[in-house]
């Protein structure tokens, strides 16, 4: 047989040992911030019913959901499942599946992979994890408050403490078309194209609102205009519409009671901030931090999605730390294997191996990593073995060192030997370890 | 529209916070084991190449793999992909892929999902968790004892001491058909036979290899008799046999080197155990608890698979925790949500809420997880949440408290009450929290 490619599928990874340790600590970083503040873990499937999905993600997000064959079917039978393509779809359902043991509200937090078709480029997967908080079930703004605080406080626990909040509203945006005459059947489009302001810059969106999305060429200068020109002016003519009037109050409320308790970060009302998806209804937010062009967080209130498999409207707003962006910012990963084993117990000769793992286990009852050395080689490929795993101790033990009842422990950091009675072998090791750590 | 099911695919669960809670209890004891032998996690995407998983089951396994249709293909076009069916196929991709990088010897776990499309029923699902130890690399019976030793250290971590371990190897089952002049080529029919002596009974094993297996009458119930008899008689047929001699060895050495070493359980040679999967080549064992009918681990030596994508043989042998058996065996899961939580601060009126958010700030603080009631309702429903949740302490402060610059501490398991003075509110719920641990 040819040899077929070992590579993981386009766009989806393998994750050696040492980048599984550095994700795993910066999501583990995570999870405490989000149960300390009361989060609960939610799982569902990675597999969902193809009805649950289609249609809530729009056309091309349609096109990008990776679809499942039908158990033995012929392939023109189709499919009827499909892999997840996030999480805030699963969980709708899950409120409207599960609703009397959820009750009113729910605070849930799911860090999963989800998956999509979309083709594959620099720092963008087909296989990624989400990392998602949604509070279900509460109108009032201290919820919004309360998500941008379990993001940041979670940023900051993993070291991105300089962050910016830009926090908008959908109904300062609904506020904005009202003051200008635009008519509100125009608002998607509007929404779709001061999203890119960072991006393309201003001139280049008034050319599309009057180009794609119906605007006068004067009212696109204006909108882009109050967008971007003082806050004081674009407060003004807010003032004087019924949206543009809850919407800063919103903004307000969540600054309000939010800036005071952030964790190094400022929160900075931010007009032009437009969120591309279509589903937000209230206030809503990026994060960035210094050096990163996308937002690294992001979120918003969303009344009208959660309750769509129920029978009945239910607010609910959340965010997401874009965590396959923050793990590169924040950890240096090593390729290849580490071993969480503080200690590797050298094997001397097929003989000595009973002493080995009966010394390994000992040294493990006391709370400290140890690994015996399993295959046939010499001492040195043995050593070798432990510092390139970055065990830091090993255990000598040939003939003479049994004989006179003592083993070696070589420090591979430092060179440095000492021998040790081999009834104090274990708390001796521990000690070490234990001391070590401590420094 | 008509309502949708929102119930998870056929065979698949939804996880609520109670369940992954108790989920992720067990799976952190297995984890922490498994670290503490030296064992490095593995991630591989839960999506691989069709080619790579198919014609590695066998037939009946093949028709099991969840197929992933080509993006935006036209629905005859067919699939390309698929979902993880077990975790050594990955494995072996991994090693072939990155043999460099992992050096001579690699120990890795992976604790992870996988999918068939099998019938669902009574503890069978089509989305599960497999859990798995391997060593790659290492031809030394010792790599076979340290797979018993950590999977069974495992059980005793999670509760289950009372173990038995069944032993046996491969070539004892070869040097057995020698000894019976049986044709090497009826051995796997002969294996799959004895497999079921368990369940069906010897009579009926001795049926099937006559009637199925190619075997005589006299040479089938010989077979049975020899690995349901004594195992002294059995040892002396194999001794005759250069096969039964090193199996023989095999068992002995495995036995030898992990009996004086595990945490509660026994190690029993049991000729009987035959495992039906054909790539075992070496020591097989199954791990039983009283009450389980079926093994809750398992695994052995299988020196020809893992090397199968590379350009050489490469020695293995690994084993499998029965998580999903094992977890309703040491956990009794609550449904609905529970909340890390260990205090909530309720909330008097919207004027109080800033309060409440930054109390609950300095609670977390000191390292106590807080939850803020986010909801408008009246304190009793405030409480209620707190109860159902499993959170023990609520505090509660109207404005005659924040009047007096106190604030009261109801616990919800006593309903005892104390007031505190409001500076010293974080640190006397921290005393609390911490005492009740201890307790």
């Amino acid at each position: 047989m040819d040899r077929i490619s070992t590579k993981p599928p386009s766009g989806m990874r393998d994750f050696l040992p040492a980048e599984v340790f550095a994700r795993e600590k910066v999501l583990g970083q995570v999870r405490a911030v989000f149960d300390s503040f009361g989060f609960a873990p939610l799982e569902t499937p990675a597999v969902e019913r193809l009805e649950i999905l289609q249609g809530k993600y729009g056309e091309e997000g349609d096109r990008l959901i990776f679809k499942i064959m039908k158990r033995g079917a012929a392939a023109d039978e189709g499919a009827d499942m499909a892999l997840r393509y996030d999480l805030t779809v699963p969980l709708a359902r899950v409120v409207a599946e599960h609703q009397a043991k959820l009750g009113k509200i729910f605070k849930r937090y799911q860090v999963a992979p989800v998956w999509r078709a979309d083709r594959p480029g620099q720092g963008r997967f087909r296989e990624f994890r989400q990392c998602d908080v949604d509070i279900v079930g509460v109108r009032s703004i201290l919820a919004d408050a309360e998500v941008l605080l379990v993001l940041t406080e979670a940023l900051a626990a993993v070291g991105l403490a300089d962050f910016e909040v830009r926090l908008n509203s959908r109904k300062v945006l609904a506020g904005l078309i009202e003051a200008h005459g635009i008519d509100a059947s125009l608002g998607t489009g509007v929404l779709t194209a001061l999203d890119k302001l960072e991006k393309v810059g201003p001139d280049q969106v008034v050319a599309e609102l009057a180009a794609d999305r119906g605007l006068s060429a004067q009212a696109a200068r204006a909108v882009v205009d109050a967008v971007c020109g003082p806050v004081a002016a674009l407060r003004a003519q807010l003032a004087a519409t019924a949206a543009g009037v809850v919407g800063l109050a919103e903004v307000d409320r969540v600054t309000e009671l939010a800036a005071p308790l952030l964790k190094g970060g400022r929160i900075a009302f931010t007009p032009a901030l437009a969120r591309g998806l279509g589903y937000y209804t209230g206030p809503i937010f990026e994060v960035f931090v210094p050096g990163s062009k996308s937002a690294i967080a992001s979120g918003g209130r969303y009344d009208g999605l959660v309750g769509m498999f129920a029978d009945r409207a239910i607010p609910a707003c959340g965010g997401s730390l874009g965590i396959e962006r923050i793990i590169p910012l924040v950890s240096t990963v090593a390729e290849g294997v580490v071993s969480s084993a503080q200690v590797l117990v050298t094997v001397w000769d097929a003989d000595a191996r009973p002493d080995a793992l009966a010394c390994a286990g000992e040294v493990r009852a006391l709370g400290v990593a140890a690994e015996v050395y399993l295959g046939d080689d010499k001492l040195g490929e043995q050593l070798g073995y432990a510092s390139s795993r970055g065990i830091p101790l090993a255990v000598l033990r040939g003939p003479k060192e049994r004989e006179q009842g003592v083993a070696t422990v070589r420090d591979l950091r430092t060179r440095e030997q000492e021998v040790v009675p081999a009834a104090e072998l274990a708390p001796y090791l521990a000690e070490r370890v234990g001391r070590s750590r401590v420094l």
